[in-house]
């Protein structure tokens, strides 16, 4: 009666989901400051106050009949000019708008770009960890998605086996960074590595391959980190970007896709991601957030309290005897469990009421998920909890 | 390098584009008020005072963390709620809030829709003239595309050409009424016999036959023209709705799916379209304007101006010789060409600054369509053009 497929997507939702349900239980039954959820990657820093100034100034200033029109499937002209003005100045990347497409989120991004690019038969490489709604965009576009594992430890590009992954079929590598879930930022070294491999690759098949790169944690980086801007070091980069967490619009789904310029054939790369945006029925982003963007390029929220909160769980989950990657961005803590089935891990922990996300969806089993963007108040009432854990599986003093 | 049929599509824009960006250009050359312009579907009357005293309210009085925040991949559950309860109350129908999706306008509908129930070897059936984008949704679906052309002058459904159409791969029927292109409004004997139809057939081939009922144009409907509400005669109806025309919001991408609930199996098929939606990367429309449209549902823009461009523009042309569809809907004039060749025929009405869309792309040729959602001074000043063209088909005493 349905298509199999998308049936079965549907009614197998994430372990995110099911852990986030659990929590809304659990707050009505002991209530909700007694509930420690570290499920959801919903930024807790509002958008800020600059966002609703900009808003309410859009909806005094401009006539209705313009700042609610379509606008070009593209997106508006003066927003598509302003991102890459923003591009060129601030990361030296000689960025042409006609090369810009205005999306409905990063999802929607991920989406169109590889739609416009995955013929049958092609496969698409993405680093495990890995976000896990990658494998159905991927699969959906029609490409096997091969997964390749990351350093241990580290989180960096294992290269080698990056080199082995790829064949005559590839027709796109993911990266992801700062990384959900580990928090990791990709090196200059590691992306330089990267492009080293795939110019060579490219060449030996005969073919490009694309990098595709999924950036919304983009400026949450902390303390000396440095986000590379991928375009530089490799041409054939499409950037997938997302203004979710940068302003804290998460539910307001507005970013773009950005095809290098310096792309072979970017114009025609670009007319593949019109037509995919056209065939999944992604014209025209939404249009008065379009026009917020544009007046906030290069602000952000305030990034002190992920950093804040980073600090805070990191060393003091170290203290208490977990291992766990030291995160350079996003708001996400990768902790090791101390038991090889994570799950049993992330069950134990609910009996001290924190909701962890078991990292197996996420092509790394033995690992957890811990969301830190949520109030610091809420990290601090957390402490005894994990200490209380930690002493379960370590025992008392630690 | 990319996808060859995302490339076309992306390539080959509309004709209707196609003439506006025409239309553009003549505007620099010879001035916007010289160009009458009747392309573009666009909304000519603006959003009303409410909606931007409701999206002013909101940003004023909702914490942004919560405003901007993500919603379920449905929608938030107020706006469903409320939403079912307005169909309930204002249809009629027993609208249960679980089988509503909140989408990103109409084509996020329409895709979202087709990618869950279409499989492999399904036939997708439209009535022509159809919204040409049918086709590449349908078959981005993966589905084959199937028109059934309508009556010929009123424009209602082809009872026998329906039925002699649909066989055992049918999976689905597309109408659209108020009508893009005719502003044909389908009477209710339409639906009752279309009803019929896909019952008989759907028992003969022993599986149910989906009717999408794509409706933005719903509220658009002039006189004593009743629109039918049509999960009321057909119980395995899927609605495609939007805000875009009912409240002047096209560039806000708002609608959603409502799976009707008394549909067979309408859990299944409301799994199957939270699938698509995550598949396609539409989850979690745009969570103001989720909250705008609950405080909006039941209100419209004032359509009396649309009535009125209707009734002078159908007058007029009439008078001066044309033939045309009578619409009861939506704001589109349905023109029959004086010569066969209706892009020989909007070739010609440019001399005299016409901007009007051939229908051969809607699939009807021998038709134009002309949008008159633009200001009545633009009608009232491109009479005198209408006049000339009519005098150069039929003669100086028209």
């Amino acid at each position: 009666m349905v298509s199999d497929k998308m049936l079965q997507l549907g009614r197998h939702s994430s372990v995110i989901r099911d852990i986030f349900e659990y929590g809304n239980q659990r707050r009505k039954e002991i209530g909700a400051e007694n509930v420690f959820d570290f499920s959801l990657g919903n930024p807790s820093v509002p958008a800020p106050d600059f966002v609703r100034e900009e808003l309410e100034n859009l909806l005094v200033n401009t006539p209705a009949e313009v700042l609610h029109a379509y606008t070009s499937a593209a997106g508006d002209s003066g927003v598509r000019l302003a991102i890459a003005d923003y591009i060129r100045n601030n990361f030296g990347y000689p960025a042409e708008s006609k090369h810009i497409y205005m999306t409905v989120g990063a999802a929607a991004s991920l989406t169109v770009t590889l739609n416009a690019i995955v013929e049958n038969g092609d496969e698409v490489i993405a680093f495990a960890p890995y976000f896990p709604e990658y494998k159905v965009f991927a699969e959906t576009a029609g490409a096997k998605f091969i997964t390749v594992n990351s350093e241990p430890e580290t989180f960096q590009i294992d290269a080698k086996a990056l080199y082995n992954a790829i064949n005559v079929n590839t027709k796109a590598v993911i990266v992801n960074s700062p990384n959900n879930p580990t928090g990791v930022v990709l090196t200059e070294d590691s992306i330089k590595r990267l492009a080293d491999i795939l110019d060579r690759r490219s060449a030996e098949f005969g073919h490009p391959i694309f990098l595709i790169c999924d950036e919304p944690y983009r400026e949450l980086a902390f303390g000396n980190a440095i986000v590379p801007y991928v375009p530089l070091y490799y041409k054939n980069t499409i950037v997938c970007y997302s203004f979710s967490k940068s302003l804290s619009l998460p539910g307001e789904r507005i970013g773009y896709i950005y095809v290098a310029s310096q792309m072979e054939e970017a114009d025609m790369v670009f007319d593949a991601v019109c037509g995919a945006g056209r065939a999944l029925g992604f014209v025209c982003a939404p249009a008065m957030f379009q026009l917020l963007v544009k007046r906030c390029l290069g602000k952000t929220v305030d990034i002190s309290i992920y950093n804040r909160n980073r600090t805070l769980l990191f060393d003091s989950l170290s203290s208490y005897g977990f291992s766990a990657v030291y995160p350079d961005g996003a708001f996400y803590l990768f902790l090791k469990s101390p038991v090889a089935d994570s799950y049993a891990f992330c069950e134990k922990a609910k009996d001290y009421e924190l909701l962890l996300v078991p990292a197996d969806d996420f092509g790394c089993p033995g690992y957890v998920r811990i969301a830190y963007c949520v109030g610091t108040e809420q990290i601090e009432r957390s402490l005894p909890a994990f200490a209380k854990l930690a002493s379960y599986y370590f025992g008392g003093d630690k």
